[in-house]
C-alpha cells in the first residue's frame, strides 16, 4: 500500500460539486474512487486539496490517495483515465509521502474567475464564464482588488469552516482583459466558503459604478457578511492551481 | 414585410445540424424559426450561408428571413435573443436587399479546425475540440496544406451536392499553435460536403508522419475520394465567418 498523488481536471458542469454527499448526487469525488475501486477490486478514499461546489470547474485539483498497485505511475495514470468519464481527467500521477495530505498541506491555492462581458451571449463559451452585458470598468475593480492582497480579516466575503478564523493572507488578486473576457486571477493561503464568487460579485458592483473601490475597502474592512455583495454564479470559476 | 440578415453563434453539441430535417429531430434551423415564429405569430423560413452537420459549431453563421416588423433592428435582435436557447445566439441583426440570399451571395466561408494536441484530455474544452495524443509535426502538416491553396479540383475530399462541379478556390489553409491547441484556419470560395473534416483526417496523418506532404499532394491531385484519409469528429469544426 503506497500513497499517491495526481492533478485532476473537471468540468464541473454535470457534477453536484466535489465532495461526496449523503444524498445519491453525482460528484466528482465518487467518480474518482469508483474508477480507483473499479482498478484495485477494493474500495479506496480520495482526499482533495479543495471541495469546489456544483457547477464550479478545476484545471488543477490536487488529490491523494493510498493503493496496492505493482505497474509503476505511468501505467496507474493511463488505467484511472481510462475509468473515468470524459469531463473528467488525471494527469501527473506520482506516488507522494505517506503523511501527504493535499488540504492540510496545501499553502496557497489559486483560482480563477471569468466574465464574458459582451453584449451578445457566447453560446461556446457559456457553460465556463459569467455573461454581463454591461461593459465594466477594470482599471476600478482593479483598485478595489488591490485593498484584497496581504493579510487580512475576509469575514466579509464568507464564513469559516468548523469555527476557523476567517483571516487569510492573500497573495494576488488581478483582473485583465482578454477580448471579451475578463479574467480575475486570485490566490491565497486558503479561502472560505463561497469567498472567490462573493469578492466577484462585490467587485462586479465597482464595475458597474454601483459601488466606488473605496466603498468596497468600507465593506471589507466591517468584515461583516451581510454588507457584501451578491454571489457570483458557479460556472465561471475555476480551481486552478495548488502549491505546496 | 422586409428581408433581414443576421449573424449566428452556436454550440453544435445538442443538435443534429444546422438543418430542418423531416424527422423530429432537434436543429439549429428548427430553433430560429420557433423563435421567429413566437415574435411575430406566424410561420418564419430562415435561410442559412452553411449548412453544418451535427455536432459542428458556429461563431459566424449568416442567415436571412422575411418579416413584417414595425420597431427597429435592435429590438428586434433582444426579442429573437429571449426566445432563443442559451445555447444559440443572434447579433448584428440588419435590414437586407430583398434579394439578399445567404449561400448563393457568398463569396468566402472560413472555418477553424481545432486540435487539442496533449497526452492529457482536457475536460473543458473536450466539447470544441479533437483530441489527438501523438504530437504532430505542424511544420509537415502545413507543408501539405500549401498544396490546397488555390483553384484546384476537390473531388479527393468529398462529393458536390447537385452535380455540383467540385472546382472550388482555396484562399487560406494554414495550422498554427496556440499552447496545446493547433488551429486550422481554412477559408474558399465554397465547400463540398464534409470538405474541411477530411482535409484534417488527411493532414493529421501527414502530421503523424504516416504520410509525407508529398504523399498528401498525390491524394489530393488524384481527385479520388476513394484515397482520402478518415473523416475528422465534427466537435473540432467551426463556421467562423461568411464574406459576401
Amino acid at each position: 500500500m503506497k500513497r499517491y498523488r495526481s492533478l485532476v481536471a473537471y468540468d464541473g458542469t454535470n457534477y453536484f460539486g466535489y465532495q461526496r454527499q449523503r444524498a445519491a448526487h453525482v460528484t466528482v469525488q465518487v467518480k474518482l474512487e469508483e474508477a480507483l475501486a473499479h482498478i484495485s477490486q477494493q474500495p479506496v478514499g480520495v482526499v482533495a486539496a479543495g471541495r469546489t461546489d456544483t457547477g464550479v470547474h478545476a484545471t488543477g485539483q490536487v488529490i491523494a490517495f493510498d493503493l496496492d498497485w505493482r505497474h509503476g505511475v505511468a501505467k496507474l495514470e493511463r488505467a484511472f483515465n481510462s475509468k473515468l468519464p470524459a469531463d473528467i481527467s488525471v494527469s501527473q500521477v506520482a506516488e507522494a509521502e505517506e503523511t501527504f495530505h493535499p488540504r492540510f498541506d496545501a499553502r496557497r491555492r489559486a483560482y480563477q474567475y471569468r466574465i464574458y462581458n459582451q453584449k451578445d451571449r457566447d453560446p461556446i463559451g457559456r457553460l465556463y464564464s459569467w455573461h454581463v452585458k454591461r461593459p465594466l470598468d477594470i482599471e476600478a475593480m482593479n483598485e478595489a482588488a488591490r485593498h484584497l492582497v496581504g493579510v487580512h480579516d475576509f469575514a466579509a466575503f464568507g464564513k469559516p469552516t468548523q469555527g476557523d478564523s476567517t483571516v487569510r493572507e492573500m497573495f494576488r488578486a488581478e483582473w485583465r482583459k482578454q477580448g471579451s473576457m475578463l479574467l480575475f486571477d486570485i490566490e491565497a493561503s486558503g479561502f472560505l466558503y463561497r469567498m472567490v464568487r462573493r469578492i466577484v460579485g462585490s467587485l462586479k458592483r465597482v464595475g458597474e459604478g454601483l459601488w466606488t473601490p473605496d466603498r468596497f475597502a468600507e465593506v471589507f474592512l466591517a468584515a461583516e457578511s451581510s454588507q457584501s455583495g451578491p454571489t457570483a454564479p458557479p460556472h465561471g470559476l475555476f480551481l486552478v492551481s495548488v502549491t505546496y
